[in-house]
């Protein structure tokens, strides 16, 4: 695998000393392209809580590099001090985001490292080196994870395609790549020349604002529509395979993502288009017997109603149901690709074996 | 039929005094309501131009006000200049939307009106009656039209049901009531509670800022989405009609109207809900023979990428395709309702005898 094969650079970067993480400040998208350098706790926590870095892979690659390289910039004298400085770095790193899975899982990953360098006698300073190379590691990982998917899901396309896709599982959202997106820029790489049209995702528009962003960036053939244009689009013909990302996926195959992505799949199978959800083995929950008893988050209408807007475009006390996410049910789609392979929905506990 | 039974006053009002009509300023909602006098043609013109009087009926009523109510207001000596007074106004008026169907059929209306009345040797004052009369008319016409198309459409709705809707084919875009949401303002009157859910209707945001107003201030429980979210809603059983309008129907049952109807047609049809289509007689083109047939306004990619926003939400020059319209094939839809009666799709051209 090439070191960087695209034109943008990583969301998340660790910088050539160690010292520092350079991020792409994602809330200034798609109208400016803002560095920020992280050195310190308190950037890499408020980075995390001000969605400057988002993604569940990015979180966690940010929150990693955050716990080692806040520590090689804090200040410490004893080791009992050094051990304190790393803990309050996690619990304060942790705090950013509670609920993603991703920043804990990090987290979690980082601690344990911490303990079995501290226990095996290390300096501090062999210490902290470790903790970086786990970062990296981390990083690393997920890279060879979403070009895993990437390959798997391009073997499924043909070139001169037409693509569908929403929200924004790519190339910001990872460490390199994309989930979703994944198959699209290693497709671009290769000259197959994809047609994408992206939907520009209500309320939080990712569609327009950063899957817009990276496929003009990387030079794809890219056209944003509204949601509500998907229909109308497929009718055409112009769309030869929907990719969508997944936040969650049950045991029986069916799927929890950004909201939208239900329609997307019934619109696929009334045109007899294939839908394919791509995403990491770690999102399958086999505890979660199928997509109903997921518990969907359900968001501020505020969002709906004023986010973004030059006035409120809603009438004000107007009652708004702006539900996050919906379920997809196994048998609308295609299949699934995971960094293990290519499964029928309802076979997708095979990815955990 | 009473007067005006809805709680909010009609979009276009003639005064008692007959010599100014009294609008609702559409551009201002849902934020304020301000009511705007107009008397002379340039107030006429300017309303519609700017949209603060749309719907595609309440803008063939403004102009028929507007025709009578300008030359009332205006000055003139002779019968000649009474004459070419009359015919500017028209002119004037008709390039307000020159390409709004309705518009140029209400002043040619009200032009043989004003010839008929004037060969039959009528004073200037009362071929000005005459005129009132005549743009009186044509409101009490599209009242019963809209009046006839609501108790057709509320014959097949139970009470408590859920609906849906999106765009505004409401009381603010015709004389009163809608066609649409013609039964539900209908149905609400008479006690039957329905529970609306009005897609938002991206890119001009209709559902939001009008269908929204109208069926709040008219006390009914109704609940703002966003497009993407009618495939949630309907899959958790909320709904149980989805009721949208019409732009053209074809001879053989496929209709156009507002984009993102086609989308909500397959969902419906996905999960057994009947999808109507409401709308006049008016509106069927036996002309043409199927949907494919019909040609597609698209519109500036600004509406999509800039139009709202505090702020441009899209990548620069990014490219949109931006249909303001879609064709739902006559198999999705469970029924055409107009003036005339409910009809099989198929079957649409009988709804013309």
């Amino acid at each position: 695998m090439e070191n960087n094969p695209l034109f943008i650079r990583d969301s998340v970067e660790l910088s050539d000393s160690n010292d520092r993480v350079i991020i792409i400040d994602q809330t200034k998208l798609p109208g400016e392209l803002v560095l920020k350098e992280l050195t310190d706790c308190e950037h890499f926590y408020e980075a995390i809580k001000r969605l400057e870095v988002r993604g569940a892979p990015a979180i966690g690659v940010a929150a990693a590099f955050g716990a080692a390289v806040s520590l090689k910039n804090s200040l410490f004298t004893t080791r009992e001090e050094f051990k304190q400085s790393f803990y309050s770095i996690l619990k304060r790193l942790g705090s950013a985001r509670p609920t993603a899975v991703n920043l804990s899982w990090a987290l979690d990953r980082m601690a344990k490292r911490f303990v079995i360098a501290l226990d095996s006698g290390c300096s501090e300073s062999d210490v902290i080196d470790l903790l970086i190379d786990e970062a990296v590691m981390i990083k690393e990982e997920d890279i060879a994870m979403c070009y895993s998917i990437s390959e798997r899901g391009l073997s499924l396309l043909q070139p001169g395609m037409g693509i569908m896709t929403q929200c924004n599982a790519g190339h910001l959202a990872v460490s390199r790549y994309g989930t979703a997106l994944g198959p699209v820029h290693l497709g671009n790489q290769k000259g197959y020349a994809f047609k994408v049209y992206t939907n520009e995702t209500r309320p939080l528009l990712q569609g327009a604002r950063l899957t817009a962003y990276e496929l003009q960036e990387t030079n794809c053939d890219v056209t944003l529509i509204c949601d509500n244009m998907a229909g109308m689009v497929m009718s055409q013909g112009k769309i030869d395979a929907v990719l969508a990302g997944c936040d969650r996926i049950a045991a029986n195959g069916d799927v929890a993502n950004k909201i939208g992505t239900l329609p997307l799949a019934i619109l696929a199978s009334h045109y007899k288009i294939p839908f394919y959800i791509l995403g990491p083995s770690s999102t399958i929950d086999e505890n979660i017997e199928s997509g109903d008893k997921i518990i969907i988050e359900e968001r501020e209408p505020e969002e709906v109603t004023e986010m973004w807007y030059s006035k409120r475009m809603a009438p004000a006390n107007i009652k708004v149901y702006n539900p996050a996410f919906d379920v997809t049910p196994a048998k609308l789609i295609t299949a699934i690709i995971t960094d293990k392979g290519i499964f029928n929905p309802g076979e997708i506990l095979k990815s955990l074996k």
